[in-house]
């Protein structure tokens, strides 16, 4: 390096160009875990082979699947969720005032094609309560399902079309991470609030109410239940309470014994198998006790046809579409990376995104509903043992002969098990250690979590999240508004400079301020670092202070900052004025590659000359002590903080 | 300090209290001027004679008014701006589609209220012609001015009062910070949209047509100027051009010698009153030629009456008033602010906010619309040589003498005249070096500014705004989803640690890999931060790398990080899990206080232990080095970085 470029061992090397910078960016923006470094310089034909098994993970696994080894363990598994898939597959069509059949079908084409595009090994794909509400709740706005069934269905396929074409899209463009916007906090609540929305809908099936209330909120339901209460039916109520102490009970074995989680894994379908059983046997309709009713043989039919975009409905379709997409990738993704991190691999949310999407596209052309990955049925997978995909293929399978052979048994399920099943089912999503912990560990998180909460609680299941998710924005923005600086001090025997609000033990040099400013410099913040840098020297040559410095040299720690705008430079130089009427220098520590950038390229270095500006504080320190005005403060001179 | 609390020197204090925090915050975010400071610590009564003087300035400077020294200075610039104030009042309101004797109205009370309330010295008060024309356009969509006129005023005036309510709520909350949403860049691109798009408008009045378009887009604009091209008169494009070449060449000499200001101060009411002679003279309506018509003399008349909540039309007025609101603010407050930092003193944005606002309000109730400082007259103040906000008082005095008795006299202003000198004060707006600045130093920073000049000039005024402020918000929010991480090394024969790739000659260290993230680590970014702490391990570990290095800890600083969220720090603990999988410990350095705290209450630092973090990366390093597994490792082996 020439002795000019060094100055100070500072890096003044010309900035990078354009077009160097912008690919730096977008390569951090959208391919932050480097997916294809892997192939990277290998042979084209190896480049080819390696792409086909990065984007098709069939293609990977199956192969060298160990058929011995693994497969009895995804047949356990497969099994086990398929067990699961059905009775849930028929509450959650219930529940979004679907024909049940429609809950086995989507049970049946998705798992195929997340076998053949899913990377998760763990990940078991079904219908979600959440979702089938949301979807439910938006569509209804314009079809009451019983005035039409057929447009109300187009409507649903439509939704999950459009849910999977987004999410295909997102994860092709690799804008994953917009699902982090939905933060953990964000998610807990909304949860809870729609298992506490979904539970409340539930009391129509236990309590055996004819006449009910399509709006979601908690006062809405409670007066339908108050109004209703005449058609209260004992027999139906004995029945799902029952049921639901049967699955409550399973559970907590569960949670006692995780080895015999079996036991809570077949509940369900015991509940449905027991519920058909009395249901034929005692003639239940006959007591009061309504049924699931007619179900047909068959595997799914083709639904291309019934997809609509007539602009009159789109709106409410597209409107559920995008909400859904968004929390059943949120859900999906999640679940994926924390069992993934359990045995350790990584996973790619921007390819997860595309077979999720791309299960939802076909979906949506088999008479089946929007599906994910939900967390139960996941977490059935991992303990039953699964190995690979192979238990959403063998789940697949379950459901084909289902289809096949058993629909019309499960005709008789009373819908009092469907609302227990259901019932049990979100009573566990509610997360209340999650609550407590978020109110003991972060206060605005806890906020974020309750409006969520209590939103969908109160308002409606959209209104709820969009008011969490705007304040989570507001927080994340609020952070850019005001980075916090503090005042470093020299820690007695070392040469390092820190916080001494964190170390009051540290001492202050004679003559000079030392701030860190926090990051990034920006159009929403750079009034505010000059109101702040301005206050931290007024405070330090204020009277009132007992150790009052005379500051000569402002040092400003650049180290943190990661980035400035144009505005942030023109900061920097209104600073500077301020501060040279008040005969103050302002020296610069460590500016970051971005930051010394933009100041070569805005001529910022120029003007305020390489001679203010140092590689560390310690060097900074040095050069300006040997200047300092008054000859007192030529030695060192150090004052202790209180 | 214990042996226990200060384990390699740092300081794990209990964290301090959610009461202290929130303190602090809320401190920072709305009180980061400290505004009090002056009268913290005095008596009560001295407390409340500062605090009045401090609310009400005038308190202040008027009692201290010098007047022989000061009022001179302070005339001249009242008369001054109070000439420039006549004819933009009178061509501002015609552009609004206002009777034009509101445009004078409208410098009569704000200016009065200003130099109560108001802190800035050199602000002069006026209407400006980009919010004349939004609120006009906005208005225009439920009413026309000819269809009913009382209506459209009764909403401008409603929509002033909703600006200055909106103005002083903001002052008052102290939420001034969300105008520096509007960022320089933004700003500078739609003052050049508008100014273009206001240019275009002024052909009518240029070309003298009769019939034009209400919509304000380029495209139309052309298209009405060429349907209506047979209304074309050249007396008035003679007229029309004269006045601009005369009022360009003002504009031209001030620029060439900047002494000469008052050459383009007054070389508007010079083509006024030229106008009016001419106009006088030689009938000019005979040569088709069109004037401003009658003008009543009196001054403002009440205007509290007209204000209107009706729900059928107020909805335009509240939308027009709050989009004014924040433009007058952010071209205000940025006014006053440049203003006092070329005399180095500090304005309180919020304080001038109410200021601002109150004037507002105190207009809507006597027949003024919405006024703020603009650029233009508040420079020529400061040219002119003002003192103090007397100077506005002198503008009030001027105006209230032209209602009493000039008025009439200016009905015969040709409409060409008005025309000329809006067209000149606008091509004055469009900041071509400004872009061209822009241009070569940030590229994002043009494209928001290019969003809101072409937004305006091809779409309309309102979604060019929110494109740009759009793209402005996206780019803060990437930045907070992706803060920059990187590589450290060691700066030969210093203990100073930096990235790598800004100073290529500094070496690693054997088994090490040391990090610098960026921050904060948040919900919107933990996974990037996860996924690239991952990949900067497994490109260390990589067999391609020809410095491949196998490490058995990751150093991470965190000095730079300034803030942590829950979903933050369950990142830190999935890193950390999935580091051990691959044998590699997780070494914390210098977490700063805000994380520290975070760290502590979340159990963290219990988990990893006290014995990995420490204050500096020297230390890290060095503690890292007696305990690295294999024995050729523990001495002192650097890798030069390539």
């Amino acid at each position: 390096m020439s002795s000019s470029e060094s100055l100070h061992g500072v890096n003044y090397a010309p900035p990078r160009s354009f077009g160097t910078i912008l690919k730096a960016n977008l390569k951090e923006a959208l391919f932050p875990d480097d997916p294809f470094h892997e192939f990277k310089n290998e042979k084209l034909s190896t480049k080819i082979i390696k792409g086909t098994q990065y984007f098709v993970p069939i293609c990977q696994w199956l192969p060298k699947y160990d058929w011995k080894k693994n497969f009895k363990f995804d047949l356990l598994a497969g099994i086990t969720i398929a067990s699961l898939a059905i009775p849930q597959g028929i509450s959650y069509a219930k529940l979004a005032e679907l024909p049940p059949i429609i809950g086995l079908y989507s049970s049946f084409v998705p798992p195929l094609v997340y076998a053949i595009f899913g990377s998760s090994k763990h990940l078991a794909v079904g219908t979600v309560a959440t979702c089938s509400l949301i979807v439910a709740e938006s569509i209804q706005e314009k079809v009451k399902p019983h005035d039409n069934m057929t447009l109300y269905l187009s409507l649903f396929y439509t939704a999950t079309l459009i849910s999977g074409l987004l999410q295909t899209a997102l994860g092709v463009l690799r804008l994953g991470f917009l699902v982090d916007f939905l933060s953990h906090s964000t998610i807990t609540g909304f949860m809870g609030g729609t298992a506490l929305v979904i539970c409340l809908q539930q009391l129509k099936g236990i309590l055996g109410l004819k006449h009910f209330t399509s709006h979601t909120d908690v006062v809405h339901v409670i007066r339908a239940v108050i109004q209703n209460r005449k058609e209260f039916t004992w027999q139906c109520a004995l029945v799902g309470v029952f049921f639901l102490v049967f699955l409550q009970t399973a559970r907590y074995v569960r949670k006692k014994k995780p080895n015999l989680f079996l036991v809570s894994a077949v509940a369900p379908i015991a509940v449905v198998v027991i519920g058909c059983a009395g249901a034929y046997c005692f003639k239940a309709e006959k007591h009061g006790i309504a049924i699931v009713g007619k179900l047909n043989k068959g595997i799914n039919p083709p639904s291309l046809n019934l997809i609509t975009f007539d602009p009159k409905y789109v709106y409410v379709a597209v409107k559920a579409g995008i909400i859904t997409a968004m929390i059943s990738l949120a859900e999906g993704i999640a679940i994926g990376r924390s069992f993934s991190i359990l045995d350790n691999e990584q996973i790619d949310g921007n390819k997860e995104m595309i077979a999720l999407g791309l299960m939802n596209i076909a979906g949506s052309f088999t008479s089946c509903y929007l599906t994910t990955g939900p967390f139960s049925k996941t977490a059935v997978n991992h303990s039953a043992g699964c190995k690979t995909q192979m238990s959403n293929v063998v789940m697949s399978v379950c459901m084909l002969l289902t289809l096949l052979f058993l629909a019309p048994l499960f005709g008789y399920t009373p819908l009092v098990a469907l609302a227990a099943i259901i019932m049990s089912a979100m009573l566990g999503l509610i997360d209340y250690d999650k609550a407590i912990h978020l109110y003991k560990t972060d206060k605005y998180d806890f906020l974020i979590c309750m409006a969520a909460f209590l939103g969908v609680a109160f308002i409606s299941m959209d209104m709820g999240l969009m008011l969490s998710v705007g304040l989570a924005l507001i927080r994340a923005l609020l952070y850019v508004a005001r980075p916090p600086t503090c005042k470093l001090g020299n820690i007695t025997d070392t040469a390092a400079y820190r916080d001494i609000e964190q170390y009051p033990g540290s001492s202050g040099t004679q003559g000079m301020l030392i701030l860190k400013l926090g990051s990034p410099i920006y159009f929403p913040n750079s009034n505010y670092i000059r109101e702040r840098i301005l206050r931290w020297v007024r405070d330090e040559q204020s009277f009132e202070n007992s150790k009052r410095n005379e500051v000569e040299y402002l040092i400003l720690d650049l180290g943190g900052i990661t980035s400035i705008d144009i505005t942030g430079v023109e900061t920097l130089f209104d600073i500077r004025k301020c501060l040279e009427a008040k005969s103050i220098k302002m020296i610069l520590v460590n500016p970051r590659i971005g930051v010394m950038e933009k100041l070569l390229v805005t001529h910022f270095i120029d003007k305020i000359g390489k001679e203010s500006i140092f590689l560390t504080i310690e060097d900074a320190i040095e050069n300006c002590r040997f200047s300092l005005k008054s000859s007192d403060h030529t030695k060192r001179e150090d004052v202790e903080f209180a």
